[in-house]
């Protein structure tokens, strides 16, 4: 709080309030989102978004370079009252304009905006993964539970078509029981400078940043956690990956049984998928995690998995505006980013020590 | 050599040299095969399988079940001169009508028949997995060695079209460099008595029978052997499987970088798979290690993998007999027996050590 003297808690909650109430006053009404970050995936990404909301407009920005400041402000029409960079950020909480903040920044910064989103009174909305470690997600999890307000983790795959048709078909048992799972997710990575490869910044290489989604799929269509894994590193490129994971393949088990045999990687395209293998048939989806371009398949002609592309990042926008105006908890959310980074690091344990680790508690 | 008696080393080596000059003298004439082991892959397969071969006939057969002589003596035309047990096997040494010697027993069995058929001076052929440990294979290689015969390892799929096409895509690079494989072999097993499930027959379970098929797929399509590797057993049917593994999965890399996810299962249908994820581009199987319906396919449309159906065991066993009959190397051999025991002995040793698991040398 020293930091940031200009916050005053009471004034932050009053803020909350205010907000909370105007969300909730009028369905037509759009909840204000404040883009904290405006790199790639807000730029290319989010920012476009947004005209494809129900529930949602760009209100204000948050950035460190004026820049950006500038031509966003012309672009999407941002008065400079909503327009902060990482010193001013906390002044937000004055900002009634401001429902939501988004943070976009790399993840080593996540754990610092949340809880000063949290502290400013607002509803936070984080990028994937949630954080470098799970004690980060802890402390953002209790900043936003004293804050009394909701945080959600982006992980657009949970509010796209074909993985909640594959969530359905693994819940409803349409193949019987669930008893494998089968995932990849990597690409090659291009800049060697990018903050994804500092580990500072990143927390972590591959795993982090694309195997996460793999990881996820394993975790919501099995509908349980794991609890033991295997974990194995290669790295062909020792100077690209000086600090970070370039492939690793893992082995998790759950505790009904159910195996999932894991990769990721930076070093090469091609591995987009999940398979799940039940008693009576499988199912999966290849690709899997591209924005666009999905393919659902099933073992079974007349069960199919199609549907028409969405916007992941409106879709998911859109559902957790949906939350906060009808004042329901959203999911995914904070407890759903701490078991990833459970598992991720049991994984990154895994490979330190040639070992199997048990999945550490929430 | 004194448990049996009855069979003179140097008589042995004459009628190898008989035998020898028989195969070679007239390319129409049939190699004569005695099969050792008349379980259900001999019933169901192999005995069909000769009506279907250029360079093979079913000469003897080897039985501790009279009952099945007398069978197959009617069904196949087979006088009594040509059938043995256990106990007059060794006998066969003296058969010139018997050039190779077909080994389909359970597991634990293929040393001492192997053994005992290089001292008949006869070429063998071995049914997978090769033995029960990397020792046995070591001593099966010498005493063939010994004995100037053939030895060659029933691994089917190297002699089919379609899994041929696919170590031909990886060796020439259609799709640039090899960096990652994913494979699995399983089935849910039947009969809670057979000899598979008793450890001290068949060595192992799933990994043991129809893991390999996904291992060998592994090796032959990335053309190296494995350094290390990681892996993880699931037992959910404690007293079915009390002896042998379930179900385990497994990870492991390469030298030259490439990383490999595999599975096996006894516990449930549908994963009979290989993909091979390269540079630029994707190949595979799937289903990949079935006796027929196997598919091919792609990443790009002008690539195909498509094969007329063949007879796996007919195939395999004249390749077998083209290469005794020219007197060329027949691969598989037995080394590359050994060296998938060699890693399956590594992914047991990890499972039981919960450690990576460097894998042995030759």
């Amino acid at each position: 709080m020293q930091r940031r003297p200009f916050l005053a808690t009471l004034g932050a909650t009053a803020a909350a309030l205010t907000t909370g109430a105007r969300a909730q006053e009028g369905g037509e009404k759009k909840l204000g989102w404040a883009l904290v970050g405006l790199g790639s995936l807000s730029t290319h990404q989010l920012a476009p978004a947004f005209a494809k909301t129900k529930h949602c407009r760009l209100s204000s920005i948050v950035t460190g370079t004026p820049a950006k400041a500038e031509e966003w402000k012309k672009k999407y029409s941002i008065p400079d009252s909503h327009v902060y960079n990482y010193e001013t950020f906390d002044k937000i909480a004055e900002n009634p304009d401001v429902d939501v903040i988004y943070v976009v920044l790399p993840n080593s910064m996540h754990e610092e905006f949340v809880i000063r989103g949290a502290k400013a009174g607002k509803h936070v909305f984080c990028e994937k993964p949630m954080a470098n470690t799970a004690d980060e997600c802890r402390r953002m999890i209790a900043a936003m539970k004293a804050a009394g307000k909701q945080l959600g983790v982006g992980y657009r795959c949970q509010y796209e078509p074909h993985h909640r048709e594959c969530m359905r078909l693994a819940r409803e048992k349409t193949f019987g029981d669930l008893k494998f799972i089968d995932a990849g997710f990597g690409f090659q990575i291009g800049d060697p400078t990018q903050w994804r490869l500092r580990k500072k910044l990143a927390g972590g290489g591959a795993l982090m940043d694309v195997g996460i989604y793999a990881l996820q799929a394993c975790r919501y269509i099995a509908g349980e956690e794991p609890v033991e894994v295997i974990a194995q590193e290669v790295k062909t490129d020792l100077q690209k990956f000086a600090e970070v994971d370039e492939t690793i393949s893992w082995s998790m088990k759950f505790a009904s049984g159910v195996v999932a045999s894991v990769m990721t990687t930076y070093a090469f395209n091609g591995a987009n998928y999940f398979t799940a293998t039940c008693q009576g048939g499988r199912f999966g989806m290849d690709p899997a995690y591209s924005y666009d371009g999905l393919k659902g398949w099933t073992s079974r002609p007349d069960v199919k998995i199609e549907f028409p592309a969405v916007d992941h990042f409106a879709t998911e926008m859109d559902a957790f505006a949906e939350a906060v105006i009808a004042g329901k908890p959203f999911a995914p959310s904070g407890e759903e980013g701490l078991k990833d980074l459970l598992v991720i690091e049991a994984i990154y344990q895994s490979i330190k020590e040639g070992k199997a680790v048990k999945v550490g508690a929430v």
